[in-house]
């Protein structure tokens, strides 16, 4: 069933102990869909200036992913700056340039109108819950969001959980938004605020996913988490998207799935982390641009070997 | 099998989120002991002063422990202070008083020199090699170590873990003795340094093995470790011992199999978690005297469930 994500398309330029790169194609909404796209069909929504090329826009066609809904504005595109040379696990953002991003209006062309899954990438919660509102007859809606909308934007962020039956976010953000330091009280009072599934981000330990209380994929209590693991990778290349495409594996592995069943959802936290240790390898989305589903199909074996008895 | 353990049996005063106590039993033996007994008989070596009564050593024996090698010494018992009020992922040491411990000589008894896995706590390198060659024909050796002797004891304890099987440490530790901060390089670095098998902590987020190229629990190589999970608690009463309790429940289990397999050394890799996750739900030695088998089996369970994709 097809994805319809609406994010940034955007440039990076990027610094890490690997190397450099300038104006390399990203975005989060670029990295979920090359993600997702190995699973089932993407649609995106964006917004992308004069300097987005049609190699840039076949980069994402040349996986079959729908580009109609993305727009083309006078301007320049989105442009973020960013080192991770002092640390890979967190990046310090140079720059913020976001040029035709500023005035983003996402508009759903009628095409995509009969998506069935809704992916509302890092974006303005105001857009998000727009989107979302547009869109009242998805099966299932994820999100995502970050420290700066949970800081600043904090009345908006919450229409939008009431919204949302999965948010994917890190430890820091749960953390944020819960105001608790313990990762299992912070999940409980995520998911008081509206979604019916939580999925935490730990880096390099990998993800935890929280059920609520009621039914849905067939949880009882969030005391009975489900925990995916992380490969441990000798190289980090760079680790930008990492998150935008373990969204990406996670919810296109569930989109591509006939029933959603608590077996689809832990396999799916594990598509998650195996679309994120591709992502990190190669600098932007090289990597993402060459796997193949073979590739991948051995990495979740090897995922599942890291982590089962037998 | 029998293990023999050497290490520290102190009491400790403890400050957390929770409350507080005063003088209660502790020490990485008491704790490893306590863990380990749950699988196979276990005997310590240690020393103990004039505080230490009867009841104390009750704790130890009601659970089958072999006590013969605690010596009694004029004075008081190792008694250690600490805080996790600010954070109950890193203790605050406030007093370390090392009383009769200062002059610890570990003496194996005659009637221990039959066992056949030795378990090295965290104590100084020039005590744990002499107990280690002392031992010459155990079937394996496990060893714990901090960061004090990492960063001023480095000479002696290289000599260490040139002798040892196995080598149970933390995230940080590992980071230090290797230099490296990425966990495939660091734990590469150590075991080039001697263990066949590295175990690393993770605190919340659980425990990765790596294994030696050479043969040792039938590992190719370090690239393909194995990643244990942690349960997320709700509660953490009092976070001491956790990792004497991991490495107690790891190695009883190792030494209650006939035969050491890869499999073992995952499952064992779990039952460390189990036992870590029991000890830290109250204060001091509390809950690891009163878990039965039972419990442990159905916490084990959980593990699995938690991290298994069916």
């Amino acid at each position: 069933m097809s994805i319809l994500v609406v994010g940034s398309v955007a440039f990076d330029s990027v610094e890490t102990p690997h190397g450099k790169v300038d104006h390399c194609l990203g975005g989060a909404a670029t990295y979920f869909a090359l993600a997702a796209s190995n699973f089932t069909p993407v649609r995106v929504i964006g917004v992308v200036g004069e300097d987005f090329m049609p190699r840039h826009e076949k980069v994402l066609t040349d996986r079959g992913i729908d580009t109609r809904g993305i727009e083309h504005a006078p301007g320049l595109s989105f442009h973020w700056t960013g080192s991770y040379v002092h640390s890979l696990n967190e990046a310090k953002t140079l720059g913020t340039d976001l040029n035709v991003f500023a005035a983003f209006e996402p508009k759903i062309p009628a095409e995509y109108r009969d998506s069935e899954y809704l992916f509302l990438a890092n974006i303005d919660p105001v857009l998000q819950l727009r989107v979302r509102s547009e869109m009242p007859r998805v099966k299932l809606v994820c999100g995502d969001t970050m420290n700066y909308w949970i800081a600043d934007h904090r009345e908006n962020l919450l229409k939008v959980l009431h919204v949302l039956d999965v948010l994917l976010i890190n430890d820091g953000e749960a953390k944020m938004l819960s105001g608790e330091s313990n990762l299992l009280k912070a999940a409980a009072k995520v998911m008081e605020l509206g979604p019916k599934m939580l999925v935490v981000k730990h880096g390099e330990y990998g993800a935890t996913a929280f059920f609520c209380d009621r039914s849905f994929a067939g949880a009882k209590s969030i005391s009975l988490p489900f925990r995916a693991p992380a490969l441990p990778l000798a190289e980090v290349v760079d680790p930008t998207g990492a998150g935008d495409s373990f969204a990406g594996g996670f919810y296109g592995y569930l989109a591509s799935q006939p029933e959603l069943t608590p077996a689809v959802f832990r396999t799916a936290m594990f598509y998650g982390g195996v679309m994120g240790s591709f992502a990190v390898e190669q600098f932007g989305t090289e990597r993402l641009q060459s796997v193949t589903r073979k590739e991948i199909e051995e990495r979740f074996q090897l995922f599942r070997g890291i982590s089962h008895l037998e």
